[in-house]
């Protein structure tokens, strides 16, 4: 029932723990997938960050004094899916290195949109200290989904993976 | 097979294109389910985008002398199935228009990152005039994510969604 902002908050927050809880079990996956040593580092960073949002809702829904579990997260099923069929295809190590941070990014945006909403819920709802943690964590998604970006079309770390990729054009 | 860039970027404007028409099947269903006059007229304005941004994908496929066809965006259709949920939910109706604006931010993301993707691919292949059409969608989607935040939030155009959602805490 979505009877208030409430409710919807909880429902929201639900589906958010849902999507990290599946996240966690993914990332060691894409993890093995990777063919890039430095996007390899960057799937476990972002594991070690994921379990630490998992707490950080678990923190969350003991304020709230509801159960974090009831919701399942459809949209990230979908998107680990399309992420597990990228790298079941055969091809080039570095276009897959490419494929798997085109799936990550997804992911990530998915969170983005997501703890963005939370976060605006628990400001509305005057909920401050649960309103500084979903900021937290969604720092941390948009700090990976640039860090990706600069993997993919080369930055400080890399001469890009886009580039080695293209090679292979 | 992904032995190339250019056969990724091939298969994530499939998976984009798949996306897109799938989009412009459930927004009209989106647009039933919103109560609030401006969000209804939001997803008729967005409606129309998607249709524009179907048909900037098929001319880039046309320049590439590929098939648009071939690839199910399980994300999109797992995005949605999750919108589906929220809107077959019972509740107050300016809750469920809540719900509706947090699902469509999550479709906005999907695309924001799926175009940030395919426009950088575009740029390395030296695909300069689809970058250029890719971009035209990718600020599209960015307008229409904010455009959807206002409304929740309460902007220029409304007192805010959230807020009257928020009157039945």
């Amino acid at each position: 029932m979505l009877n208030s902002l409430h409710d919807l908050y909880v429902e929201q927050l639900r589906d958010l723990y849902n999507a990290e809880t599946q996240l966690v079990g993914a990332l060691p996956r894409m993890m093995s997938a990777a063919s890039s040593p430095q996007l390899k580092d960057a799937f476990q960073l972002h594991l070690n960050q994921t379990r630490e949002h998992v707490t950080r809702l678990n923190q969350i829904f003991n304020q709230l004094g509801q159960s974090p579990v009831g919701e399942k997260c459809a949209a990230m099923e979908g998107l680990l899916k399309e992420g597990e069929q990228l790298m079941n295809e055969p091809g080039d190590p570095s276009v897959k290195d490419a494929a798997l941070i085109a799936a990550a990014q997804r992911v990530e945006h998915y969170e983005i949109a997501g703890y963005g909403t939370v976060k605006a819920y628990a400001k509305f709802l005057d909920f401050d200290e649960a309103a500084d943690l979903l900021d937290k964590t969604l720092d941390e998604e948009g700090e990976t989904d640039k860090a990706l970006t600069k993997l993919a079309t080369g930055g400080m770390f890399t001469g890009g993976i886009n580039k080695d990729a293209k090679k292979r054009k």
